[in-house]
């Protein structure tokens, strides 16, 4: 992990477990926009405002994404952390956020591994895609979560009820993804976007820049249990995956390779869980929790 | 578009606009699995099998995708083609799809403009993506859709009755996107995939394999109405989008452009229009419209 403490007003090391949630309220997340409903009527709506940033690794350009572009800094360092692009002994200098040509550039001491890789890999191929994606496998089997963390039945039903009734700008203008981690029955960060990677992403990067370990985690998320997802949580060291929405077979497969709790639609008090079933204790009462989902209802319906 | 009859066993220039809908019961694209329920108890569920696919231009490796990989061929050259890496004015001598070792390669019978740019790319930078990206939204602002192809809200509420009980992999494993290709109120090419944009790419391979055009066609998404979607519908020459997610504002900026029109949140009776609005031609009962949804529920609610 890198020892710092601010870099260009993102706080660093805050080992205090604060809170990052959404705010619906920020005017630079949603757009009012005009239209017109079934019966022809002038309707005005919100809708998330979504913004391409073109992500460089010093002087490499990396990738543009399409981002809501709240946490640029976080989403800039997280994906790099997820794609091995970044390792632990990488240490990072400056990371420049310039609204106005809609970039951000993470700088390093000396130069990373993945850049010296990309100078042979250019030679042979235009994109860098295919070593990357190979890098992430080599280092996924290796990865060992811990066995010691449990997650109750009474935790889970009262971190998505939790979830499902905290502002958000899925409730404010809906096409977006929620990504949150938790520990234990506690929300610590809640990131959306409109690509569930990118969510994922803005919150590996928190925990990168604030020293914030995986291990002891739960992982939620609205989106599918694919492949990429799976590899996501367990490059940030989380035993714990939880999701309203269903499995993809490769994700099954990935999470028990790696004992990874993997708990699918998630609705009301009803889940299957796939992998590493052992992390869950059944501590709750089912009929309380039914009631509860009916009463608060779901979101990530139709992100 | 290509004149070609037969390529590797795919059937070219079929204009006899023949179905091609989803076949859940083909068992290379689920896999049984097993797990337990919220109760504790074993339960046996469909999950969806992703598989990766790594596409080759001629010998130039472009991206790795996760794709269920019922039509390789079609993915392969509708991805080329909505990201302008193949035109018009290419002519495609071979689509090799080796399933051994994951790879479709599409071969052309001269060098195309995308892959003389990669060569220049490639001495600045690791990845083209920065510079597709740009040449794709440079053609964006030049395509002029057809005024006079029409929406009906008659055709609208048939489509979606039509989409949500036909038989497909969502209903069958979930954790899926559906795209549809639409004539009036006919359904013409259903195509699934983990990725909504590997669905839509499939509907451009087929099209520009088979000489469909997209003048006259409906687009419907169980995906959020993104500027990447935009963007891929207003590539076919598409004039009508239609989705059950939401907008983001970027997409309605785009859709405004070029006067695309966006249909959002469409449940029942109900719907949002966002932009080229004058093609809705309101002809429906809505109130029959209301009782046939609510027999009928809806599809991409967790996919």
């Amino acid at each position: 992990m890198p020892s710092m403490t601010c870099i260009n007003g993102i706080v660093m090391n805050d080992r205090t477990r604060k809170l990052v949630v959404p705010d619906p309220t920020d005017p630079r997340l949603t757009e009012k926009v005009d239209g017109i409903d079934h019966e022809g009527n002038t309707v005005t709506t919100s809708v998330t405002v979504e913004r391409p940033l073109t992500l460089f690794l010093n002087s490499r350009e990396i990738v543009t994404m399409m981002t809501i572009c709240d946490y640029p800094e976080y989403l800039a360092v997280g994906y790099l952390v997820n794609q091995n692009m970044l390792s632990a002994k990488d240490r990072i200098t400056g990371i420049e956020y310039e609204k106005d040509i809609e970039t951000v550039v993470v700088r390093t001491a000396a130069e990373t591994d993945f850049e010296d890789k990309l100078k042979k890999k250019t030679l042979t191929s235009g994109c860098a895609q295919g070593t990357v994606f190979g890098d992430v496998m080599e280092s996924f089997e290796d990865i060992i979560l811990r066995k010691d963390v449990a997650i109750k039945t009474s935790w889970l039903y009262s971190l998505v009820k939790a979830i499902n009734s905290m502002p958000s700008l899925y409730l404010e203008a809906g096409a977006i993804h929620g990504c949150v981690l938790c520990h234990e029955d506690n929300v610590l960060l809640y990131m959306e976007d409109v690509g569930r990677h990118n969510a994922v992403d803005k919150i590996a990067g928190y925990m990168y820049l604030n020293g914030i370990g995986g291990e002891d985690k739960i992982f939620y998320t609205t989106g599918r249990l694919t492949s990429e997802m799976v590899i996501k949580t367990v490059q940030m060291g989380i035993p714990i995956l939880v999701s309203r929405s269903g499995f993809t077979a490769w994700g099954v497969d990935l999470a028990r390779q790696v004992n990874l709790t993997l708990i699918g639609r998630s609705r009301g008090k009803r889940f299957i869980a796939l992998a590493g079933e052992e992390r869950i204790i059944y501590d709750a009462d089912t009929e309380a929790a039914l009631g509860e989902a009916s009463r608060f209802g779901c979101k990530g319906a139709s992100a």
